[in-house]
């Protein structure tokens, strides 16, 4: 477990790394200095470390710091005074370069940062059925997604290493993401993507300048082929689950939460699950604050999936893979073999949460729900966890009066298709029509 | 002129109409009690008022309050404390019934007010060749384009007013920002708009439950209908122009930017221009600034049109209004009579601006320098401003270090028909054929 690595000779090796961090696999528990991983950009566990067709990633590294000594300088009063959206105000928990004097990022200036800043003010309340509900919206991220969460510290990341060009496999989402940031930052990227690719995905990504790759094969083949063009480029590589700097990305949501409700976090909360990168960060920030003395207990994570994507939740049965080629028209959480599923499960068994699965009708009704109810228009993957929501208040296992919060991590027009599905095309009507119609004059 | 009324008798109107604020024509300069406006929803001048089909519209209405007062109260200091996108902290400037003990809005949750906040951090800086350039992006508020400023104005307004239901005039984004705002507020909205509108602006209307009128005709026959039904229903009309709190919601552009930039405020101002709202709504922002001793001298505010809608620019010359038919593909900023008109002109005169007009090719070719320089995908409509912008610079229009801000009003996606003009189809190859091309082993 990634964090069940933390113990009494942490210190040991922080300073044995000269490093504020280092490298632990979340499978086999080895640990390894930033020097070495970085410098031969190695990605997953050199001892266990495993990407197969049609499975999960074997020997997921983690990023781990020394939270023994953070705990006295990083504060509850500290950390409200930092502002969402900006983790680069805490560098000491990412792997990054930065001044001890000022704590601000080596060769990064401030204008550049503050470009690829997500949601200044994510946290809204809403109402629902009677009942006040909490929405994190990343829908008004730089490009209008979670991942753009990934994207920026893997982009800082290779900024920091003097590497100037970066790639993913992506079937639309984090490559356009990738892109987008990538732009905001002056570095030139590279997207591979599968020839199914809808077209206004294909769009958003070559309209960054990416450099785009339509592969004829699925996403599996695309995978491959970027990491062997990226080792023999020495392109840094944004692979979703196998470059460790997406989870810890992907954490920040937990910090922004933190400031944003001034340290009262919610019981619950409810987020979509396709690859596990996302519920698996959210689960590092949650483990960080506890480890920081900032929160006493963790939310508990509900995972949501499309019954037509649930690996996760026949997982959470037996604890054995199977493959089974995904299907829903949420994309974004269509995943056969999540590349993250161990460190998923953990996260929900850590936080004693659960896993629900919803069928498409459900993902759609939910996001019509959330338009009308909230004024949110969200992406099919987002309103995956708000018919989680609705369906486990439906079947009464969300205790009244507990706090919940929904994860909004992506726009709806960033994938507008299934908007159409329940907003048909109507006959257009005269004045006059119109007039007898509302009974007028 | 609206602002040219300020004077010594001021304080006589506001005492005279016991409220904080007056109308006042900004063209025969007549002034009218908020009880008689409001209570008999007038919207234009009830003396010299007109809403002619292919002209601009006169008679419209300015909201004027007692500068002379608030000056004292509302100082540097006391706004630098305020937060952009959170208009409603100092309700003083804004035709709303507020608490004088802790200047909270009557009857408005601040739950609900932050769900309409639009983009918290709007301001960013950016490097165009070499030079600095800023940004202000509304490309991030509720609905992702300006129009939202106005939107929320006209609904908390209804919502003091005990009305309900709101209505809407719209060729597409002013409706969905409506829609949007309302369905936020838990107000219905009524939306009118012709035959002709794209696919995906009906959807996103259609998305948020507003009651959508689809009608068999142009904008102008739209406009009346729409009219004509709220006033039979008694819904408020949010037709852009024709409500002065379109205007008075899109002064908070340069409040937020005042704020922002901590009072140092950009030299030019470049905004596009269809309708003349948008840049009518930032010059009354600067104007007030300036009445209350925050700024001293007012940014040049330069109007971009599309030469294929270029009314203020012909009307600029000999101040004669002539209509044409508008063509440009940048639909947002598409009017051949600009409602108004009269109003924009005032704005770019009193500034010492100018007003330019960039063809559909030189639009296009800066929403793709915007992209792939700075990360930001944004409509035809907001990259006119940047073209205009590109324009002036290359004609050596503006002094050397001055400093510019952008108006980026609108989000790429929201209308992403353009993007596909630049981001042609591509050929998939298999992965063998790619790794030949790239010369990999």
């Amino acid at each position: 477990m990634p964090c069940g690595l933390l113990s009494a000779w942490h210190c040991t090796l922080i300073l044995k790394f000269m490093k504020h961090y280092y490298y632990a696999c979340s499978d086999c528990g080895k640990t390894y200095s930033p020097e070495k991983i970085e410098s031969e950009l190695i990605y997953l566990c050199p001892e266990c470390g495993k990407a197969e067709k049609n499975m999960p990633l074997k020997g997921v590294l983690s990023v781990l710091y020394d939270f023994k000594s953070l705990k006295k300088i990083l504060t509850k009063n500290v950390f409200l005074n930092f502002s969402e959206g900006k983790y680069w105000q805490y560098p000491q928990l990412f792997p990054l370069e930065y001044s001890a004097k000022n704590f601000s990022l080596k060769g990064i200036s401030e204008d550049k940062l503050n470009n690829i800043r997500t949601n200044a003010a994510p946290v809204t309340r809403c109402v629902y059925k009677n009942e006040q509900v909490m929405i994190f919206d990343d829908t008004r991220n730089p490009t209008l997604s979670y991942k753009d969460r990934a994207s920026s510290l893997v982009a800082l990341k290779a900024l920091q290493m003097g590497i100037t060009e970066i790639s993913a496999a992506s079937t639309g989402n984090a490559g356009s993401s990738l892109a987008g940031i990538c732009a905001r930052l002056g570095i030139k990227s590279h997207i591979f993507v599968p020839e199914k690719i809808p077209a206004g995905k294909r769009i958003q990504i070559q309209s960054f300048g990416a450099q785009i790759y339509l592969v004829k094969s699925d996403y599996d083949g695309v995978f491959d082929l970027c990491l062997e063009v990226s080792n023999a480029k020495g392109w840094y590589n944004r692979n979703t689950a196998y470059n460790p700097l997406t989870v810890e990305g992907k954490k920040t949501s937990a910090y922004d939460m933190y400031i944003a409700l001034k340290g009262n976090m919610p019981d619950y909360i409810f987020v979509s699950v396709g690859d596990g990168v996302i519920i698996s960060g959210i689960y590092k920030g949650l483990f960080e604050l506890k480890e920081l003395g900032l929160i006493k207990k963790l939310p508990h994570l509900i995972g949501v999936q499309a019954k037509g994507s649930d690996a996760l939740v026949r997982y959470m049965k037996d604890e054995k893979f199977k493959y089974k080629p995904a299907s829903t028209l949420a994309d974004s959480i269509s995943a056969g073999a999540p590349r993250n599923l161990y460190m998923a499960h953990r996260s929900v068994v850590n936080t004693q949460g659960s896993v629900i699965a919803v069928s498409d009708k459900e993902i759609l009704d939910a996001q019509k729900q959330s338009a009308r109810s909230f004024g949110y228009l969200i992406e099919p993957a987002a309103s995956a966890a708000f018919a989680g929501f609705i369906k486990m208040k439906k079947e009464k296992n969300i205790p009244e009066g507990a706090k919940s919060m929904l994860m909004f991590t992506g726009n709806g027009l960033k994938d507008s298709s299934a908007l159409s599905e329940w907003n048909k095309e109507i006959k257009p009507l005269s004045s006059e029509e119109w007039k007898k119609l509302l009974k007028i004059k």
